[in-house]
């Protein structure tokens, strides 16, 4: 799994404070110990307290860098926020995200192509978000198209079919796993899956319990990203364990502590 | 999830002794803490060790329900062994198993219906256990057949695909979850599908883990009962959860407390 460390984000009171100390250390922390729990990004979201989003998104971009050659996922549906976070990135980004709206999507597809950056494109679009399987694979089409006409690999676009919290309502994640298998047959290769897991335990009294099995029942079916708590050592073990059982990594009697490194 | 609790079984040293010396209070206790950690039925198996097994099958067969009603699993493939736990049995039973071969299903299925027992029926037959879906289908596709023609209600028929352990054929769970989909689909209502949880993880490290996982991922595939240790309280509260997320039980903040009951 691809997974993405959620941490670096100014809704936190302390990624909020070092933004607003410009106090490297919190977040050189974060971006260290994230990336020894096995994240695969860092995300970076200035959260909405920064008064100047694209400098406070500039500052986390340079200041996580300095530690870590971790990718960096440029969290904002601000276009020109990440601008200000993939001009500050020494490597290639991943952009999370935009939405499957041809007027976003013509401007935000050419930026990843520009860029050689990945981008993960949400199935929501201008009549909000869908909470049936066709609307959302309509929508991930759509994206797929663009992505196509762009000449933008199949291997740079994650479609985010977007969990809903299930105390709200109970039938998504049957929803998602639907719209999963059938959003990875829209291109061969099919495009990467993501999601926001946590939305999915939103206000509930048992949020790791429900994370992690769900995680492992949309990993079975198909998902290969998701943007998580990487220091939940449960949830990573689990998604370790959901691959071997997958058959996408080889098991040995050591497969836990060898995909921990 | 219908749980069979697995641990009143002769292979456990308590449980052979308690035959070996007819002492009840081990067994008894299993029956209770068992029934308390959510199993909808006891599992009995003698083992090997006993010199009279359809003596040593009655004797647990009474001792078990002198103190629960939980309904029983009489576990054994030796037909008079089966009938000599179902004629101690005050309460019907869940014949566990017979394989899908025709001669031992003209015995099994009318057993079971003239005891109005369940019946569990291996994916197996003369030629051994199937590495296939397609086998492991059609010879679900034999056991349907005969059970309807025994007038054997679909609720009373669960078929067992088999899952071999991982560390042996790493392909093997995806395997089963195909097999429990097209399995479903041979009656409407569909057979139960039931496994024998703990052999996927046979001579692993990481046991409760890949068993939980494993489960998790099966009961997503339509897996409606396992063989497991109830004991395990991680793999319970995942079923619990899976349950949840499967939208097969009402959603409340204490899902987790109201299903331990």
């Amino acid at each position: 799994m691809i997974a993405i460390g959620e941490r670096i984000n100014g809704m936190y009171e302390d990624v909020k404070k070092a933004i607003a100390e410009k106090d490297p250390r919190p977040v050189q922390d974060l971006a260290r110990r994230q990336t020894d729990a096995g994240a695969s990004f860092l995300d970076i979201n200035v959260g909405t307290a920064a008064a100047d989003r694209e400098a406070a998104m500039r500052w986390l971009v340079e200041t996580a860098q300095e530690t870590v050659d971790t990718p960096l996922s440029i969290d904002s549906t601000n276009f020109d926020v990440v601008k200000a976070g993939i001009e500050a990135a020494k490597n290639p980004v991943l952009i999370n995200s935009t939405k499957g709206e041809p007027a976003l999507l013509e401007k935000f597809v050419p930026l990843a192509v520009e860029n050689n950056a990945q981008l993960v494109a949400l199935t929501m679009d201008s009549r909000g978000v869908p909470a049936d399987v066709n609307t959302r694979v309509e929508i991930a089409a759509t994206v797929v198209t663009f992505a196509q006409e762009a000449s933008l690999d199949p291997s740079s676009l994650y479609i985010d079919p977007i969990i809903l919290p299930i105390n709200v309502a109970q039938d998504q994640p049957q929803r998602i796993f639907e719209a999963i298998q059938q959003i990875r047959m829209l291109s061969d290769p099919a495009p990467h899956i993501i999601l926001g897991l946590s939305n999915v335990s939103q206000s509930t009294k048992e949020r790791p319990l429900l994370n992690r099995t769900f995680l492992v029942m949309a990993l079975a079916a198909g998902l290969d990203a998701a943007i998580v708590d990487v220091f939940d050592k449960d949830l990573m073990d689990a998604a370790i364990t959901a691959e071997i059982i997958l058959n996408k990594s080889i098991y040995s009697d050591d497969f836990l502590r060898a995909a921990r490194k």
